[in-house]
């Protein structure tokens, strides 16, 4: 089930969350920012954050905002988490189908991911999958945890038909 | 003269600014907004800002940030703007070579700009002849004043030799 996430969701998944941004494999996060900092750049900065929960289980997450302001703020631009222990059961799909469903209710002409690190195979894979296009790509973008210097790509859909 | 800019500076450079952001043919701000939130965005939130000054005439600004966190605070972000009657005259030049020595200076690799509209075809022109590449175009990124719907692109040089 994929809901708003609240505070307590946050806090739930925060584990996930933490253990993400530590490995430096994905997220232009800093790897030691606090539950606070990230709580506040996955929920409260962002227009909304939805959860897709098992029962009590936060085992996956979103936000979604605009990418731009002015004159680029038909674009908007979403983050997807989902635990270690969750993947390959489709909760990265069904959240990214749901935000471009929620992209659409919110006024939203285009979906752009900013950095998607390259060596994220499995997201470059999916996201192409469900329509994204790389657009761009940003040479020696990402210090990747085991990797050394890896680009990242900008990836683009264009929501209405 | 290039210096740190002042809150006065930035005061003295709003009609400018604003002529600017109302045009909306360069950059993603909210055309309507305030001196005071445009000197959040220019001055405050980014790591400096800096003035092209002639006597007591402020005729350009630039602003320098981190375009990305953790894993890709390597990289830098900068927005500049002329005054348009000082046009021409190697301001937005000068700004851009002092830029790119300031983000040396404060440990940066690289520098990237984001949402360069494709119509904007002498900062382009200007931007590749100082060493950046066109590294994506993002399709109908900008709704442009007078031409509607144009691409945008991200720029990038890589700063270390």
């Amino acid at each position: 089930m994929i809901r708003e996430m609240t505070k307590l969701d946050f806090e739930a998944f925060w584990p996930c969350f933490e253990s993400v941004i530590k490995a430096q494999e994905s997220y232009t996060f800093d790897p030691n920012m606090s539950l606070e900092m990230a709580y506040k750049l996955w929920c409260e900065m962002p227009l909304k954050a939805f959860v897709w929960v098992d029962g009590e289980q936060v085992l996956g997450s979103y936000y979604i905002k605009p990418n731009g302001m002015g004159p680029s703020d038909h674009i908007c631009n979403c983050g997807y988490m989902v635990d270690v222990d969750a993947r390959g059961k489709g909760v990265a799909r069904q959240l990214c189908e749901h935000s471009q469903q929620i992209a659409i209710e919110l006024g939203f002409q285009a979906m752009q991911f900013n950095a998607v690190v390259s060596s994220n195979e499995i997201a470059v894979k999916l996201w192409k999958k469900l329509g994204f296009k790389i657009v761009g790509t940003i040479p020696l973008a990402y210090r990747h945890g085991k990797l050394g210097y890896v680009d990242s790509y900008v990836m683009y859909k264009w929501l209405l038909t």
